[in-house]
């Protein structure tokens, strides 16, 4: 079978050009006699491949100088606990409830504090934003935390709420660089990177320099503490050298097709097509209200679960694979990440309509 | 320049038919239209890529069923406190120090209770093993703790600590797979595995199944909990599945060569052209104990500084690299992991030769 179109929700499709690059380069980088595999993360030929993915993450979101960028590991999950154990100066903390992702982080640093849910869009199976313009925010927050992008139930906030002066702490994972973003509106934001830009085995976070302190909550592992990583320039331990060097060839190759404005720009029209195909439809129909939809993750139904099945299983078997919703939803998900060609997504649609037209 | 010999202590050398097909399946993994950095880790086919690599390394180290084998990240540093935080239920730990990692997981261990040096190689520079027959060990230790290899130094525990009935939990990161082992004499044994494995990001841990309790430190973040990661079968979130997979593609090269029995023989060998070398040179010394010796991390030096630099150098530019000693004992250090092959070794013994010669 040639190549697929994958709509995973990660990890999930890479650039070909990327993978072409990294398969050619496999037994020996550059002509360094080596593969990116073997090197010592103490070398300079290594240290210059950290130091270019860092300047280029750098340059495509913009990142003020006051913010570190730390190249992580143990997914985002270990960020729900890395996040209070750093962060929860007062032992409070807020948290909007918009999904799965949020709701575990919620759970998790309830082992360290008192963590308040100011908000929920559970009451509807998540499947809107809840306004955040006027929250209560905890007097001693010590910051506001959400989920931006709801891989699960495919919403997204396209406005961040009002923490009133508090640090707002956000994980991106599904949205990582789909889109410019103003890093100053953030305390912190974070990501796994098996979504947008990477394998699996990454995280980067982008935390700005006075939230990075000695200051940590007692029993914090050397390993979880920001500062450890933050001194020490990701390179504390043997940090997870390979992927952060896909990483890096992701930022090349988002550089090379014009940045975040020019990725928007495709992400807009490649979900518009689908949206606007859902929107039309008598079979199928979006699960999320149409403010709130994101561009990266599109579920959507035909309200009848053995449908839902037989439209997954012929799908696959046309070469449009990982359409199966979550559990939790049901249905379908097609995940459009950067990656995903404009063909893809069109190549969908024409499947779709053609289903549609059979029933 | 074509593949140069590498003795980088880790990352290090892999096999090149294993980065050659990782290359070849970079693009299309066996026909299924995606690469494995793309592939969703709940699909069928990653979940037999990771059932088949943990079969394999079963099948190698012979590991009886009542142990656990868990795929993890965060490298050994992380481990270094969720030992403690899974194991330490008096709060006691006996740690016996042979070098700079075992000290720092001494170190660590004192964040989450008492952890005691029973016994220390530091008054010689660790450049030997401590007599470890008799210890005084704690009476009510949770377990006692070693860095069963000690890549900076190359030393390696050849006979096991008298533990008097507590669990052995070893660090084996640099000797993994090196060698048979015997699985029931330790309470738990783990490593990072990018010195004899595979690409940095993964840490594999083999821990016997009544030591994974829910009974842990309070404060232990989920992801640092092993019954978390045992219970969902090293799923629970997203592994770092590319580096797995590479791993499994060495297991395979190993079964494929005869196994650990087949590999110890190839090392002994390996190491016994570069120890005889230097018992015999007047130039260059090891800097170990003879009954002490790593098979993996051999350190020498000629005695001065000087001289050592120049090797260092010429050797560089004749393909040998990553030859330069760790900052702490200086002088050289070649790694002579499982993929180095004995070609490798032969060829720097005659151009250690050929170096005294000239001088």
């Amino acid at each position: 079978m040639a190549r697929v179109y994958n709509f995973s929700a990660g990890p999930a499709v890479l650039p070909e050009e990327v993978l072409q690059q990294a398969a050619s380069e496999m037994l020996n980088y550059r002509g360094c006699g080596m593969s990116v595999m073997e090197m010592s993360h103490r070398s300079k030929i290594y240290q210059q491949i950290l130091a270019t993915a860092e300047a280029d993450i750098r340059e495509l979101m913009n990142i003020p100088e006051n913010y570190r960028v730390l190249f992580l590991q143990g997914g985002a999950y270990q960020q729900f606990a890395a996040v209070p154990m750093n962060l929860m100066k007062n032992r409070v903390a807020d948290y909007i409830i918009t999904g799965q992702w949020a709701k575990k982080a919620w759970q998790e640093a309830q082992l360290f504090g008192t963590a308040n849910a100011v908000a929920s869009s559970a009451d509807k199976g998540f499947s809107y934003i809840p306004d955040c313009s006027d929250l209560p925010i905890s007097e001693n927050a010590d910051y506001v935390y959400i989920c931006e992008n709801n891989t699960i139930y495919g919403t997204k906030f396209h406005t961040l709420p009002n923490t009133k002066g508090k640090p707002l702490v956000a994980d991106v994972s599904s949205c990582f660089l789909s889109e410019p973003v103003d890093v100053t509106k953030y305390g912190m934001l974070y990501g796994g990177v098996q979504k947008n830009i990477g394998p699996a085995g990454v995280v980067i976070a982008i935390i700005r320099e006075d939230l990075i302190t000695e200051d940590v909550l007692p029993g914090t592992p050397t390993m979880l503490r920001y500062k450890t990583h933050a001194d020490a320039g990701s390179l504390f331990n043997t940090p997870p050298a390979y992927g952060i060097y896909i990483c890096g060839l992701v930022f090349q190759w988002l550089k090379r097709i014009g940045g975040l404005s020019a990725i928007e720009a495709r992400n807009q029209e490649k979900a518009a097509v689908l949206y606007d195909f859902l929107d039309s439809s008598d079979l199928f129909h979006g699960t999320v209200v149409k403010q709130d939809r994101s561009l990266m993750n599109v579920p959507f139904v035909t309200g009848d679960e053995k449908l839902d099945a037989e439209f997954v299983k012929a799908a696959e078997a046309a070469g449009f694979v990982n359409l199966k919703g979550h559990r939790t939803v049901g249905g379908m998900r097609a995940s459009i990440y950067n990656a995903m060609p404009l063909e893809g997504v069109q190549k969908l649609v024409a499947f779709m309509k053609d289903f549609e037209r059979r029933k």
